[in-house]
């Protein structure tokens, strides 16, 4: 079995502890009394960190591309016409989704590491001829790049579209504000801002999504992600659709706990201080951040890779001498930037410090220019700048 | 968090402590080398346990049900025909699945409780026009049949066919002959035979079924559970596709192990001993096996519920008094039979004892008449047969 690495690449993150432990909870039935009150405990809290009231929330029994699969498969018909924002692997891979299912997809393309403009979508949204949904992705993982939502969702309703995101590597990072927002449908996943492993993808549909679901002409083309028949599963009728991984639950259950113990502002304070920390530290070394200014993520940092490294050196040297895993770019990215992750139990001020240390140590070595220390100075002052302690999350409750 | 139960329903079943342990392992990046070379290890081992040769053969990120989409949607394109055998509740999701993704379904009817007849599925074949794929439950759990699966397959190929079997209940408990038998997909869950947590699910491709996958019109309407996108993850390529849930393989590697050091023809054998004795134990207690005699599965029985007994308060008692779980008939055997897994690390003499012991009581607490201690008797016998320690799993290894 593999050794423990300090995960500071786009997910999965490092995992809490408590969360360990609640997976050696014994495994009972998927319709056992007691299993049915952990089901419940996790929709409640979803919905906290979701910030909904959306009945219909829960985890789909997949990973977080199966939240994609689920939320697409569930609005989506034939023919339908769907507004894709494009700009990073995840809004190409939510085209492909839309497209596979049947819908005309118009395309709103962006070049990657820049948003998708609200006037874009607009245009899109003009040009379509009865729009059903508008979906982009709220963190764009291959990029960095943080998406404003509420424009375009005001722009989505007001042509009778629904709205879906992609909120994989947002939700508990960065505030998802579902119900204030009018999101009508939204996946995650659960190994990054949540701190489990991953395994499954909570997803939320607004009552009119589900309006939209059971007024189908067609069966939803997924048996397994058709949310008609698992709100059955997952409330009162408590009728068996599939087995729920049930471990996997148990995780999302503790790790839901420790986020709402910390809060969710107290979460996202605690990823923006240490991100602008950390990324305070990568321009005082000379480095250039990949991502348009103004509309970078706090839990992933992209950077460009300087003129003569070795993209790929510097990552396997990172894992060799210091065991810390940050990842490569991806697409027309290849090459080109590194991904750095900040998220969930990972964003922590000692995390910050130690890949900003050796990055310094590894690009110097390979004849990067670097005035060393620069780095851990930026960082601390950034820190300085926001009072102590801001950059640690909880210690571990008893 | 739940308590521990002793699972004897249709799974999940009880899971070994060394799997709880390998959860514990640290969880690290989904293409790490180290989880690379995981991954590889759970091809190997699932090639073993499905007794197969297949190069494509790895697990779902999700659960069986998740292994039955993942099989039909890459085999069918709509309008293609599909035979598909329906004599319970897992027939009958074959078919819908099947219907939902545009097949032209064939349904082989049978009554619940009895076997899919070979004769009616060449009837079947001969009446399709150009018959794609062939279907079937091998160990269907709503009723506990055990489906002769060879002379299916032969039919198949005779008409030019591929045929696919759902071993969901079967793989790891009875033999599952992947190369043998001629079966070109099947999936498999984690938490029955294998004693796992649910959570995957193992499936298998021939390489006729890959070559009719790469032949494809048009794309697999699932982007999560193409086989062909996939094939470019779990290979040589390592081509990301979605995050693998690293826990869940963690546990599935240990639980293969498992298997392996115990050996596939010992676990039958030790599956069908426990079976015997169970069986022989309810009968004696004057109750009625509810599955077609010759046909019945070892690792899980389908009992009668007889006349004037409250079959939901047996169940609520078991639970009750003795912490032990069964479970419900489904669909038109719902409130008329009990199903009783004896399947993994379940299947055991003490559970036999233990759930004939309690049954005896409670049924006998209801007023149906028991000649008492009956049951336990006939299940001793049944052991002697065999000779002793037959009905044990392995102890936990150091």
């Amino acid at each position: 079995m593999p050794a423990a690495r300090i995960l500071l690449g786009p997910g999965p993150s490092n995992v809490n502890p408590r969360v360990m432990k609640a997976m050696l909870s014994p495994v009972v039935g998927h319709l056992d009394p007691d299993f049915v009150k952990v089901m419940e405990n996790i929709k409640r809290l979803l919905r906290i960190v979701f910030r909904t009231k959306n009945e219909i929330t829960f985890p789909v029994s997949g990973t977080g591309s199966a939240g994609m699969e689920a939320v697409m498969a569930n609005l989506i018909e034939d023919g339908d016409e769907v507004v894709v924002g494009v700009n990073g692997a995840f809004g190409t891979r939510l085209a492909e989704v839309a497209s596979r299912l049947g819908a005309k997809v118009h395309k709103v393309e962006a070049v990657w590491g820049t948003i998708v403009e609200p006037a874009k979508v607009a245009a899109a949204l003009n040009a379509a001829k009865d729009p059903k949904l508008v979906a982009v992705v709220h963190a764009e993982t291959s990029t960095g790049i943080h998406q404003p939502i509420e424009e375009i969702a005001d722009l989505a309703h007001r042509h009778g579209a629904m709205m879906a995101i992609d909120a994989v590597t947002s939700l508990a990072c960065v505030p998802v504000e579902i119900d204030k927002w009018g999101i009508d449908a939204c996946y995650s996943c659960t190994q990054k801002g949540l701190g489990a492993p991953p395994g499954l993808a909570p997803v939320t549909f607004s009552a009119r999504a589900m309006e939209s679901v059971h007024k189908r002409k067609t069966k939803c083309r997924s048996w397994y992600f058709d949310v008609a028949l698992i709100e059955q599963y997952w409330g009162p009728d408590r009728l068996y659709h599939h087995t729920a991984p049930i471990t996997m639950n148990y995780a999302l259950y503790e790790a839901l706990r420790i986020v709402v113990e910390e809060g969710l502002e107290a979460r996202w304070r605690r990823h923006r201080i240490n991100a602008a920390a950390f990324q305070a530290g990568v321009r005082a070394m000379g480095l250039q951040l990949a991502a348009q200014e103004g509309y970078r993520l706090p839990q992933l940092t992209t950077i460009a890779v300087p003129a003569g490294i070795d993209e790929a050196k510097v990552r396997a040297e990172l894992l060799r001498l210091f065991n810390i895993e940050i990842a490569a770019g991806l697409g027309p990215l290849k090459g080109k930037i590194w991904r750095v992750g900040l998220m969930g139990e990972g964003s922590r001020r000692e995390n910050v410090m130690l890949a900003l240390n050796a990055l310094e140590e590894i690009i110097g070595s390979m004849g990067f220019e670097i005035a060393r220390g620069r780095a851990l100075t930026a960082a601390e002052d950034a820190y300085s700048a926001e009072g102590t302690g801001a950059g640690e999350p909880p210690a571990e409750a008893s």
